[in-house]
């Protein structure tokens, strides 16, 4: 048992902190083929969802919801994707991904699918309000 | 909108019914790869986790916590992972499922990756097992 939370070096790469909301850290995956996003509990060694406490687990539940909305703002998906798999990176983690009918892994899960694409200038307006949604809720 | 739960005849194909809880309809799917429980809201007009209630996403967690413990009971996996996709078939449905870092999967996502094998006389004790525990919190 360790006494705080650390994020994992895999995820601090993989993804960039947007805002912290009471129980999660939110982070933007670095891969334009998808708006992104995995909520990390920020306490000491979870692994699985049901590691967290059940008063975390609500509070999970509402800050899921929260991005849901946030990416249903901007992007107006035709689908959210909500997981935690783990399986190679064992800190529990919360994907909640915006999937499209025209994206490139559709209609398959996105992992291991298709390599990241680097965000660029032309996503730079949707990030900003999304970013702007999620910080509010802070 | 319609007015009652219907399960989707995909989720009926793919998987057979262990027990209704106070949310969710408790089902095995048939792939003997993993010990593989979805979990189905009986609400109709449900596609994607945060169409849940605020009410219904806690009685979510609560059951995806009951059964990620039967599984731990019966099984004692590496890792679960949970999950709300739902691409391919729209009506939600909570995958939980029991990961070894010895099964054909892994560390991949279990979804599209090895054909369906059906269960074997081998596997009934520890079935059986799994579906008195499942049962016991109706």
């Amino acid at each position: 048992m360790t006494q705080e939370f650390r994020l994992h070096p895999q995820l601090e790469a993989d993804s960039r902190l947007i805002v912290r909301w009471p129980l999660c850290e939110v982070r933007l995956i670095n891969d334009a083929n998808y708006p992104w996003l995995v909520l990390i509990p920020r306490k000491p060694d979870l692994s699985d969802y049901d590691d967290l406490s059940p008063d975390d687990m609500k509070t999970a539940g509402e800050e899921i919801r929260q991005a849901s909305a946030a990416l249903r703002t901007v992007y107006q998906p035709d689908k959210l994707n909500v997981a935690a798999l783990g399986n190679q990176v064992p800190q529990l983690h919360i994907h909640v991904i915006a999937r499209f009918r025209t994206d490139t892994a559709w209609p398959n899960p996105i992992w291991g699918f298709t390599p990241a694409r680097p965000y660029g200038d032309e996503e730079d307006a949707k990030l900003k309000a999304l970013e702007e949604i999620l910080r509010a809720q802070a």
